[in-house]
Order: C-alpha cells, then sequence, then structure tokens
C-alpha cells in the first residue's frame, strides 16, 4: 500500500508479515505470502469507496516488516513469532498480519496475550482444530484446538465462518461442539446470507476483545487460488468483502490474512486479493481503534 | 482419492477413467484428464461436510483403471469401450466414470446397457444433440441424439440443465422439442433456482433406473477453465454441488464426469473440481446403491 | 467470429479493434487486445441461445479491421483514431470496437460526434472522471471527463453501473455530483438486482442517441482476469450478459469492449469473455439499427 | 508474416497449414500450429540478417490457408490432405507447410508424388519407422515407413538428423539400416559438427527432387518446449538455424515444419521458433525456385 | 516408466521418492518432486539410443515407492529416511532416489552406511558445505559437511561438478580445501570439456564404493527451470547426459536425483528432465550392478 | 540484492531503476523491468564465485531508488530521465540502471554527457540505429542513431555484438557502415568465440571513457524468453556472463540492462537473469571504479 516502513513504537496499527509455512503439510508457498501481498498492494489506495473509510487519515499506520523466523525449524519459529507479538503488544500497535500458513496464528495470539482468553471471528474453508497430524500437534490444521488449550481464546466467544470440504472422520466436529465452537459451513452462509449471519457471529464474540483470522482459502478458489488447500464451493470476493465490512463494532485487538501462496498462483490474484481484504480489514479495525467514523 | 485399485467383480461403485478425445472437434486434452483427476483427487477426504455421507464404509469402492482405447481410431474406440462397460456390467459395479470428451457417454451407455431404455439427467453448458458435425456422426457433439435413436435414452425421461451459449443454427432445439427432452437452461436454472429445478428433474426421470452425465463445462470458466469448449454465464462449484447432492433418491445405474481437460488447466483447479464433483457423484450414487443413510 | 472483411461503408455495424494502449499508466497490454479477442470469437456462432437473436440474418456484418495508432505517440494516436471513426460515421456504418486501454473511447466518441452530446450507459469499476493523472488530462482514468468538457456527451443522459475499489482521494466522486452523472455502485446493484438497475439506465439516457461502453473490468477478475487494473468484488458473466440483454430499446450509435489485456491473460478465458461480450452488445445493438425481432 | 492470401496457382511458393494432429498417440495440440505460428510470425521481418537473402522480392510467396481435415477422422483426413497437396502440385506451387502432427507429411508425399520416390532430409528427435502403434499404421510414429513401403520416398537418398531418446525396442533401428536409410544421432551430431553432418546429407540426397521435413522436436525443449514429445539433450535453436543454412543448394520440391502445440506453449515461444524456422526454409527454398543469389 | 510396484528385496535396484523440503531455506516444493517425476516418466521409454543399455532386462528394477517423513518436523524426518534406506540396505537393493530437497542425501547416507566413508561423484550448482544457515545446521546447504563430519564420506574421494553463483562469503571454498574435497566450478567444466573432467573425476573416486548425487540445479534452469535455487549459466541436458554416461565403470552403491520442484515448474519440462537423468541413472547403475554390457 | 537505500551522492556506484516502456512498438511491460529485477536480486549474493570480485567490500553501492517518468507522455519522459541522470553524474556516481525499455539509454546518455562523445560496447539481438518507426524518431528502435547524431557517442569506437533477426530493409545495415560502427553478428560471435570477440571489442573502444548498454534479449530467449522482441539463435547466459567478463579493463562511465519484461516472464527466469547479469556488470564496473583487485 506504498506505505511508510516504521517501527511498532511509533503507530497505531503495525503491518506485519510473517514469511513461514513450516507448518503445512501439503502444499506450501504461504511463506513468500507477504512478500507478494505488500507487491499487488500497490494498486491498493487510500479511500474505501462505499464507506468513505480512510484509515491513513485517522491513525498512525506502518509497515513494520516481518516477524523473525527459521524456514527450516518450525518449534524455534513458533518461539520467534511469539517473541515478536509480544513486543509489538508491549509498543502498544495493534498488528494486522499477512502470513504465512495458518500456523502463525498460535504464535501471534501467545505473544498478543493479556491473560484472558479472546473472541475469534475466524473466516477460514477448515475448522483447524484436529488434534494432531501425522503425530504432530503443531501444524496449519490444529492452532486453534491448542489456543483453546492454552487458555488464549475462549471457545465460546468462537464463530468459525465458511466450513466445507471432506474431512477424514466425522469426529471432527465433535471437539467443536464439546467446547461451544460455533460453526457455521458455507451451506448455513449462503442460505442466510452475509448480514444475518455476521450479526450472529458479533452476538457471540460481543463487546469485549476479540482477534480476527482470515484464511484466504475461506473464498472460492475461482477468486483466490493460490492456496494450499482449495476447496471449491466458496464464497466470493463480493461476499467476502460484505462479511469484514459487518465486523464495524466489533473490539478487534488484532488481524491476519493467511494462507495466500504466491508459487500457487501465476497470475497474481490471489495476492492482490489478499491485499484487498487486508484493506478491508484496516478500515473496520481502525474504527474499532478510533472510533466510528 | 488414495482409493485400491481393484477388479469391477470385488467392488460395489467402479472409479473407472477414459483416456480418450479424439471426438473432439475443437480444443483437445481430455485423454488427460483421468490421471490428472486421480492426481488432485488426494486432496479429497473420506466423510461430506454436509450430509455427513461416508461412501467407502458403506460399499466396496475402488480404482479399477482405465478402459482400452486407441488414441488414433475413434471407432475402434467405441467399441472397446462398450466391450469394457459391458463387462463391468456384468461384473456388478456401478461404475462412476472420468473421462475423455463427452462421446465417451455413448459407449458407455451402449455397455450398460439391458434391454431398456435409461433415463437420464445431464448437466452440460451443450445439448450434444447435432445430428452430425464435419459431415462425421459421431462425435463430442452427438453423443446424446445416437443414444436416443439405439434406444439406449428414452427422451421422455431426459433433461439437460445448464444449456447456454450462442448456436450455430436455431432449428439444433427443433430435435429435442421433437422428441420430448427437457431443456433447462441457465436463465431458467439461475431464475428458479436449484432445489426447483432439481424437484422438476427427479420428477422426469421417476423411480426407474437412470443415468447422470456431468459435463464439466456447465460449471462457469471461472471455477473450472481447463475445458474445450467453455461458455460464460455458468453455475458456480456451490451452484455445482447443490445440483449434485439433489440427485439424492433417483435410481443411479452410472455416471460420468467429462471434458477435464488438463492442458488447458494450469493451476489444477479444473482437476481438483472433477475430483470433487465425482465425490459428490459417488456420495449420492452410494445412497442409490446401499439405500438413504 | 470468422466474419469477412469489408469496408465500413458495405456494412451496418462494423466491428473495429483499436491496438492502442498508450493511455495506460500502469500495467499495460491492452494494444493486443483486438488479435486476441478476433482469436477467441472463432468460439462464438451465430445464434444467440436465449434471445433467438441472429444478428448476421438481419445486417450486414463485418470486420472492418484495425484504427490506425502510433503506439509511441499517445498525442499523434488520439488524432489517427477521431479521423478513423469519423469515416466510419461519415460511411454509415455503427461501430463495435474492441480495445484498447479506455482512453480510446475519447477519441471514439470525437470521430462519431454529430453536433449534440450523447447519452452513455457505462459499465466498469472505475469512473474513469480523474481530471489528471501525472499532470497528465488524457489518458485511461480521464476520458469522460474530457467528453464531457468537450460536449461529446451529456453529463445528465450518463450512467455508470459497477464501480467500486479504494480510491485515492473522496473528491474524486464531487465531479460527478457536480455535474449530474449517476453512478451506480456495486453495492447497489447487487442489492437492487440486474433488471431494476437497468431499467433506472434506461430512463436516465431516453429515447435518444446513446453510447455504450463496456470495460471488462467492471467484471470480477476470477472470471476475466486479463485486465490491467483488477478490482475484486465485481459481476459474475451472467451479471454481465444479463446487464447487456437488458439494453434493449436503447437507441445504440456505437459500443466499445476495452480493457482486454492479452499478456495478462495466460488462459484466454478474458478474451473469450471479451468476444462473447461483443457478441452480446452486437445482438442489441442489431435490435437498436433493425428494429425489435 | 504478415503476407497476402492467395490461390497456389497464383504463388511459386505457398505456404499452407495442416491443423490436424489425429495421428497422436500422447500430448495433442499440434491441430492448432497453424494458427499460433501464424499469430507469431508478425514478428518476422522481410531479410535474412546473415544471408541477405529476400525471399518475398524474388518470387511470389503468399499465405494460401489450411488444407481440409477432418478432426474427428484420420483415414477421412488422410485422403482430403493428399487430395489438396496433389491440386497444390498441379497449380504448379512449391509448398512450405506448418503442421500438425508428423503424420501428414504421408499425406503431403502422396499428394505431391510425380511416379519417383524423392530424397528425403528429415530433421527429428525421433524416427518415426515404427511400423505400427497400438496396432495402428497411420499415425505420427509410422509416416516414414509407410512412404518408403509406398514408393513416395527413396530410403538410400534418405536421411534423418538428430535422432535421441529411449526407445522402446532396439529392433526398431534394423529397419533403418535394412532398407539403408542414414540416421545421424544427436551424439554424431554434436561431434562432428553442423557443416560437416550437412555435407554428408547433400551428398546422400544429391542433385534430384528433395523433400525437407523438420519436426520442432529436433531442437531442445529448453529452445521449443511446446511439443507433443520432448526430449532432451536437443540442438539449439542456434544450431538449427545452421543446419536448415546448409540446405542451399538442395532441390528442395516442398517443406514442413511439424509438432508445433501451442497448448503445451504457454509463452508462444515455439511457435515463434516455428515461424522464424519457416523463414529459414524459405530462403532456402527460395533459391532453390529462383536460383542462387 | 511405468514399472512394477515392488517392495526392495525382490529387487536389484530400487526406485525410491522423499517427498520433503523442509531443509530448504528459500523456495520450496521439491516435497512434490517423486510425484511428477513419476508422471513425467510414463514419457520415457526402456532401450538406451545411443547405449543400447536396456537395464529393465537385465536387472530387477521396481518402484519401491516413497521413504516416510514427516513433513512438519525436520528432525523426526531424518530419522524416518535414515531407517527406511537401512531397510533398504539391508534388503540388498541399490537405491536410485527421486528428491526432495538435497538434505535428503544426509540420511540416504547415513542409512546405506556400513563403516566405511563412501567416494560421491556430485553435480551440483552449489557446494551444499555451508556449517549453518539460520544457525541451523542440517538443511540443504549443510548435507556434505555434516557426512563428512559423520564419517559418511571420505572428501578425499569426493568431486563436486558444475559449481556457480555469487556466494555470500569467500571462505566458503575454504572448508573444501581444508579437507581435500576436488570442486570443479561451471568454467572449468566449459574449458576442458565433459570427457576430461570426468576422467578427472572416476580418477578421484577410483575403484571403491562411491555415491552418486544429482541435485538438478547443476543444469541451467532454461533446461531445468523448476528448483528452489536456480543460477544460470550452468550445462545444457545434452552436456548433462554425457556427463552421467562417464560414470561408466564406477562402483555406485547408490544415487539421487534432488531438488525438482514442481511448483516452479508449469510446463513440466524439469520433471521430464529429472525423469531422463534418473534413466540416464539407471543404465550406468545397471552396469555397475550388472556388469558392463 | 538486499541493498541499502542511499542517495546518489553517498555512493560511488548508483544502481537506478527506469520503470518506462513507451518506447515500444509492440509488445510492453519492460515497465515492470526494475520492479521485479529487484524482487529477483534478493537470490544473488556478495562475492562473485569465479573472480571472487567483492564490489560491496570495495566500494560504496547503494540502490538509488527510480528515475522520474511520466508513463503516457514519451516525450516528457524523456527530459525528466536525462535531468535525473545529470543529477547522478554531478553527485558523483556511476549509474548501473535496470530498464525500461532501450529507448531510456538515449536520456541516460544525454544527463551522463560531459561534452566529448563517448565509446559504447552494446549487446543486442538489434542494432537500435534504425531513423524511425511508424514517422516517430524517438523509439526503443532508434537510441544509438540519435545519439551519435546528438554527439553523445562517437560511432568509432561503438561496436555492437551478438545482432541477429530478420530485418525490413537491408539498407538498414547501410548506416553503421557509413559512420564506421562495427557491428558483429551471432554467427561472426559464434564462430570466433567470446575472448576473440571481446578482444576487439576492447581494442576498438580504447581506453578512454565508454559506455556499456545490455540489452537481455541478446541473450536466446530460452534463457531470457520475458522481452518484447525474442529473436531466437542467441547466446547462452553461460556465454552472456563471460562477455561481460570480458570488460574488466574497460573506463566503464556507466551501464544498463534493458528489455526485461515481467508480464512476458511467467517463472521469473529472465528477471533473476538481469539481477545476475547486473552482478556481473557491477563487478567490473566496481574494478573501473576502484582499480584492478
Amino acid at each position: 500500500m506504498r506505505l511508510p516502513v516504521a517501527e511498532p513504537a511509533e503507530v497505531d496499527v503495525a503491518l506485519l508479515g510473517i514469511p513461514f509455512d513450516g507448518g503445512t503439510t501439503n502444499r506450501t508457498g504461504a511463506r513468500h505470502g507477504p512478500r507478494e501481498i505488500r507487491n499487488q498492494s500497490s494498486l491498493v489506495r487510500r479511500v474505501h469507496h462505499a464507506t468513505l473509510a480512510s484509515p491513513f487519515d485517522r491513525l498512525r499506520v506502518a509497515d513494520c516488516g516481518d516477524a523473525p523466523v527459521n524456514p527450516v525449524d518450525p518449534a524455534e519459529s513458533i518461539e520467534l513469532i511469539a517473541g515478536f507479538y509480544a513486543s509489538v503488544r508491549d509498543a502498544g500497535a495493534v498488528p494486522l498480519t499477512a502470513g504465512g500458513d495458518h500456523l502463525v496464528t498460535l504464535p501471534i495470539l501467545r505473544g498478543l496475550h493479556r491473560g484472558r482468553p479472546r473472541g475469534l471471528i475466524h473466516f477460514d474453508a477448515h475448522s483447524d482444530t484436529y488434534d494432531e497430524f501425522f503425530g504432530n500437534r503443531y501444524n496449519h490444521g490444529t492452532p486453534f484446538r491448542r489456543a483453546i488449550e492454552e487458555g488464549l481464546l475462549d471457545p465460546k466467544r468462537m464463530v468459525q465462518i465458511g466450513l466445507r470440504g471432506a474431512i477424514s472422520d466425522a469426529a471432527n466436529y465433535d471437539f467443536a461442539k464439546g467446547v461451544g465452537l460455533r460453526q457455521i459451513f458455507i451451506e448455513e452462509l449462503m442460505a442466510r446470507g452475509v448480514a444475518d449471519v455476521m450479526a450472529e457471529a458479533r452476538d457471540i464474540v460481543g463487546a469485549e476483545e476479540t482477534y480476527v483470522s482470515f484464511d484466504i482459502d475461506v473464498i472460492d478458489p475461482a477468486f483466490a487460488p493460490g492456496t494450499g488447500t482449495p476447496e471449491i464451493g466458496g464464497v466470493s470476493t463480493f461476499q467476502a468483502q460484505a462479511l469484514v465490512r459487518e465486523l464495524a463494532g466489533v473490539a478487534i485487538v488484532g488481524a491476519d490474512l493467511v494462507e495466500v501462496s504466491p508459487p500457487l498462483d501465476p497470475t497474481g490474484i490471489t495476492a492482490l486479493t489478499g491485499a484487498t481484504m487486508m484493506f478491508e480489514l484496516l478500515c473496520v479495525m481502525a474504527e474499532a481503534v478510533a472510533g466510528p467514523l
């Protein structure tokens, strides 16, 4: 977005990247997401055409660079990322992150943690609440179960929107039911519509601190092909934009957009979609930080 | 779908491929469809997220390989395919086939024939009921006229859904009207919706044996670009999945998914769509074979 | 469309190309649009599947070639194009043009001008009514402001449909409001539907002479990725076709389809979409020229 | 090459296309070769930079269109092509053909036949002298055996240059040895150099009538990836140009360039290579027809 | 190569895959190498065109599947791979492996170890003898230093061929000099020629057991673009084939071909090159196992 | 190259970009060259593997950003660029530029001019000494004729290396002969070899100030496909690197690398080649500025 480069302490909202995909079990490439999203963001301009939100005029926003990672050591990377986000939290900036695979949300939540579990609004084709995969407990299919177990998220204040795709075992949904995590499948979303579903989502998280995680694969692969685990039958970008705009009023303490994989995105449209969705997120975050227009 | 390999006699539903596109008049490549659909099917898992159908648990399902073809002799290929499907029929397996171009449906129907014409639910952008093309009567634009003429299909129990695209001669539609074949154009489908149209389709085929043919080009080329004769203005994959789920209750004796052309599909999304749609077909076929859940 | 080649004086509707993108400020390539649209148009056939319009049977239609341009001199190109369209106008042919970038609409309007400002129905993601860009007043972001200033268009009889995308300055919309140009954003279009919006559009332009300009980027980049300034959240091709069919009854004096950029369109789907949309435009233009069916 | 379109009777050298790949056993697409070679030939100019040959100034050269084919009937296509080339022969034009797959050389030779077998200089990675494939005797692996059997070519005056790639059976080379066909493998070509090998080739064909067949896959796939049966380890385009220039002095009665497959050529470089090689062939053919410069 | 599937104990040479790229510090994708190399190997046939080697006739050769890996745990993967290769060794099969990134050579060597260090002929653009990277000692830049340290390789009997590319620190070459590892840079290879360099290489390894490691990036990216760390100025595929054929006579105890990255290989040419080079390796390995022809 | 960003006055060698392709008559895209070359340069490291040159240790080198341009006004762009380079000259920095199309060399030479014509070593497939094109005298086919006419270059101290490709008129070469400009065609380069040709080139320019211009299209399109006017039969990257290394000893006052066109470069290999060649140029420039190692 042709933004200035700055330190977290100098800004209200910090745009950050996490070039890490070591939690990916099949098709990688999300480590290159931050670079390409930055590249494509040069096509994004300053003022939202529908809401007239102009976040750069209301807040100090800057690109604060990439979190440190070790591309060949997932465990060390999780620690490095968590430490980095703790420093962002301590600097007083609200982070808007470009991933990276979805495992990065776990260390982000650890770093931002302030003692009480947060709410979560989570857009995704997959619930990412597996217990393990290949016997491994820390990968891009498990972050939200770990975050609940660690007390970083309150499952009663969590909602997942856009789920779909065949699963390996019907028991996968039992965990969510057991802890009270609300799952809204794509069929329900399409039948009820964006506004109705998002009203319920706002009710679930309420007025308290909430994190927002947006996996690009909630969008149909026709619109966002460049991702590691595409699932057909998703939302359009028009619907995705509407979903994010309905976050207005939520007390957002941070957000991320993950799983953009440039090697799988030959035309660059997924990175452009990612950059545009980050602008949409930024507009609602600006409102959360600076108050409504 | 990471399935075992087996002989037709050992299974209830046989997944088959027909690597043949010798009936294609313009852009070929569908001969490579079975291979790429198999490749992409490794991303498909076991349990349907919406219906919880789990066909592999209820039925014996296996990959029974490819039908024999001669890539440089269409006439011989038709005979080889028909013979192969007759053996599948005699082995008692219900075939779910990955094409290949749409001409392959004719020898499949010949091979599966048991003396009485079947009904047909046919998803396609094109009616494929031309009489001839370049003076040739056996190509991917003519299989359904030939099948009616040969008594393999009962036109009164046939319905075509999703038709669109400019045609070379308005008289093309006269044949369908003359024999009582119901054609539902995309405009009618979009206006009435999936559920209403499919209720009519189930009425048309009734309770008797019915074949299902799914041409990937009924889906819009934004979602499934890798096909030889793309027509803009088609259904989304979400709608395509809904169309297939509404086949529940139909007495399916076989199904195919055709016209996936990998050379025209650089990102692989069409093959993934094909693999996912085959899983959807398998779920409703499992119900047809094993009874409702 | 496998059309004959002819001179404008011999035809009712002249299909023309303008291989020019010298007005493009960022990603070029629209200069190659006419060639690829012609290439892909070989997949388009003669009769409209929904309206049964058959323009080639009712009118003399031919490919009259490309307008002259100088690829390295925008100012000279504008003069060359305007002169060429004046000769088309004087030959009595109604032009349907494949661009080129959107700057070409300005010299087309100059060439077709007959003393009175025309109405305009304009499909686009962008309003293209900037005053200047890089200090330059003649580029693909400014043609409609110039055309209003020059008296070629009557802003009270202008409507822009499908606008979206972040803008650099909220003041951009003030010009439109000031001159009475009606702007229908994508959110309004999606909420009201195609039929309702187009009824208003027909009211705005009324019964008098009207030009139609269709920027391919009004369509979502999932459906038409090959364009210089893609904006996510656009219309589907199904909606785009419906928009154009609702032009029936408008007194069309010319139309263009612009901003197809083949270098950004590796699968050719955007050029195919462009060719198909030109066929849709041709069908409604045929009605405007020859009278309703 | 931006050439005029004309009838064979009006020209000395006729550029022709054969949009046929029905003889291809694996990866098709060569049917689209003529169109893309024409497209890319717009980058080719009039005067050879090294020889200063200027064939358009010395001879009447024109694009005489495509041979008739039936895309879904190989046997009929062979007859149609042979008849077409007989008419070219009778019109007195020397044909330079863009294929199509290599099977097309057989009907070309039939059509051009005048009673005596010709010599052949054949550039290819494969000898294409199989007896049959899948039990079929007329496909792109068999044309030269058929042509020898039919008396169209004299094996003692034949030479194949650039052969390589693993083969299915070492006995394949026995046919060539038996009939006296000289095969120069890539290892020999690289060791001896272009000039030496081509001197031998000119000796083999002597002063009598000779046909030239150039399969694009003799060139390494790094330089010409868009072909159905790529074999690594081939010649560079620089070497390919040198090979063709060394044809000077040969009594060429026709030439072809085959196996350019645009669907396998996303960047268009293979079609450009094909167009450039056709210009090289044209320059030596012009000398053969009009006499040395 | 359309091979049968078998257990290592049933074969003389075992073709294996290691779908692992967790040692890659920048551009991943080599984990998909085994699958695509298998896919492309269907174009490879049985008999070598130049040497007439026919390994499948002399030896029992089969595809023995993939080594087990954990895609999100590099350390565990190294153990799994080493254990798997120990079982291959104990079964008496000589392994020919498709990687995977270059880190996989370390656990292969561990698994194959029999107490004495082996010689190594190593084709690569990079020496892969870094001590660490990001503080990490086990990644695709370090395997050969580790193997020397662990006594798996004897540096006096090691030669690296084709090295090139800017380096981060001139001290990188000191390690090689210190241990007596011979490094032949691309400039020396091009100046002396393949035969001369390979004669020296055979002298270096002598008559004792030697492993061969072929990194696809020794080949120029024009010929093999699909790799994670391309370096321009490499060998052609013709030269690469000649290099491998000059291994005749070496006592090969195993070989690998690594760093083919399909996501970076849109045309598939790199996987085809990999499959063809594996056939070349197989031919010389067959001679090593079964004795000269 | 992960360089610091700085002002020209702070550095010895300034890396600069000119994002301009308004002089391109056919296929554009070179305006995006600087960005992608920067992107790919992250793969380039610090020390030359063959010469051990380490320019960043001997000189102050930095990325000094892009020259100002107006993308829709070629004439104004020429003035802006010339002014910018005059300021670079006055700041005392030696510029190494990433284009942009080849027209940019003209304003660079204007800006760097100090009263006396310079020598030129020019690597290119095309001589770029046309007088005009489309009646236009300032485009990417004319810069060197203009520069000679304006006294910026001394034709007696100019040499062009690698020329090839058909031309529109044999008279094109008369200009070069008339002014004494030495043209070395690809055939001569390949026959004599790099070292011999470059010895002559160094003789031609002598010890006085010389500019170096490297058009990426001198390299064969197999190695560098992403350029607007590819010509087959060029040099390999290995040869290109050797050509540049032979510039050692030349009194270089500036250099450029032009015509990298990212939209035509889907795999990024051309930008990587461009970045690597710029590193090669930097190494010889460092020697020219700081003295031999």
